[in-house]
């Protein structure tokens, strides 16, 4: 059994895009696991990590080892775990790690503006100053609700057209590693769930090939009830 | 022995990015290969492809087939040359096509217009009606004088900016693929190479570590003197 400390805005609203790559290569490679909850001022949980980010995971099966830092959770699970592999070769790994580079840069950045405000509504009240004054350094205003309103209005269709490249991706295939979903999927798709589970917002058109795409990836490991039960 | 049918600007300068990406496979392969330069109204030359773009390649040693499409050439040659392959998995062809699409969609689309009027000043005279129509279809205007003035003054820091997945794979090794080039590495450094051969123009800051990569790239296969020989 593993543990993975898991970010909580609220107990049943778990978003973090970096927690659902690790959700999903633990599905991807059969493994069981429980969740522990943790809120943005409840990082004396992950004290024992010698860090303050999630997701960590402890592996009970293994002299309860500690891991933390998604990619690094990736590796050690392939390692420890050869069942299933994540990535069959060296050209795989990269791929993936392509994959987050790109999600990071161009679809975490355009996504969080558009529902900035949407999330600070949805952050436990006892972790409300700590989400503002951290958020407010990247966005050089504590001013949420003009931040969003105006990224929604000036930024949307340039957020969708960087979309391009899954669009063309999956033209040959149901995912973006082909016939089946690769850590790339679980990378991008990780992405929309974390804005699907904190905002209403529609960021993508209806009929848009990534929205069947997203589903298809959240249906795949029978994540569907809970990226539901989030919104 | 394989014939590449290769865009030429002039005689010497071969800079279209998709014929690199066949160059940089055939090389990855261990094929041999002999070039025939097709300028922009040559296409007579490449008509029994039965289609107006190169890449084209003809296998002599396997009854003349004709292939066209940088991308249909790469799998024909894994396919009839398993030594070498440049796909071991479906991942690792994802992974190229992935990288593919980013690479039109972000780098090709961030050069043309910084590169547009060098490349017409070094198309050949007879090509330069058919160069400037087809061309000014893309951008609404055949002043490409002040198409390129303009992108140089306000898209060149956007364009750096959007190489930033470049630059973070790159931190975990010399290729994109890793230790050594992948499929991934031919399509992004053909990129850099069509705006090498056809302009002077500084695309990057001196010391930006995508220059140091493409010309590893470049000189993986011995292709140094060619890159240089075209500017």
């Amino acid at each position: 059994m593993i543990t993975l400390y898991d970010l909580a805005i609220t107990d049943d609203v778990r978003p973090s895009p970096f927690c659902w790559r690790t959700k999903f290569a633990l599905a991807h490679k059969g493994l069981a696991w429980k969740e522990e909850p943790v809120g943005f001022t409840d990082k004396d949980k992950i004290a024992f990590s010698d860090q303050k980010l999630v997701p960590v995971i402890v592996d009970h099966a293994h002299a309860d080892k500690e891991v933390h830092d998604s990619w690094d959770i990736a590796l050690y699970l392939d390692k420890t775990y050869p069942d299933r592999p994540l990535f069959k070769s060296e050209q795989e790994q990269a791929f993936a790690r392509f994959t987050s580079h790109w999600t990071g840069l161009v679809v975490h950045a355009g996504i969080f503006p558009l529902i900035v405000d949407d999330l600070y509504a949805r952050v436990r009240p006892q972790d409300r100053d700590y989400f503002r004054e951290s958020r407010a350094k990247r966005f050089g205003t504590d001013d949420f609700e003009a931040v969003q309103a105006t990224a929604r209005e000036t930024r949307l269709a340039a957020f969708r057209q960087s979309l391009e490249p899954l669009r063309q991706q999956l033209k040959a295939g149901p995912f973006l590693g082909g016939a089946t979903p690769a850590y790339a999927d679980y990378t991008a798709a990780g992405a929309f769930l974390w804005a699907h589970g904190a905002s209403p917002f529609a960021l993508l058109d209806t009929g848009d090939s990534v929205i069947s795409w997203r589903d298809r990836v959240i249906d795949f490991y029978g994540f569907g009830q809970r990226a539901v039960a989030a919104t």
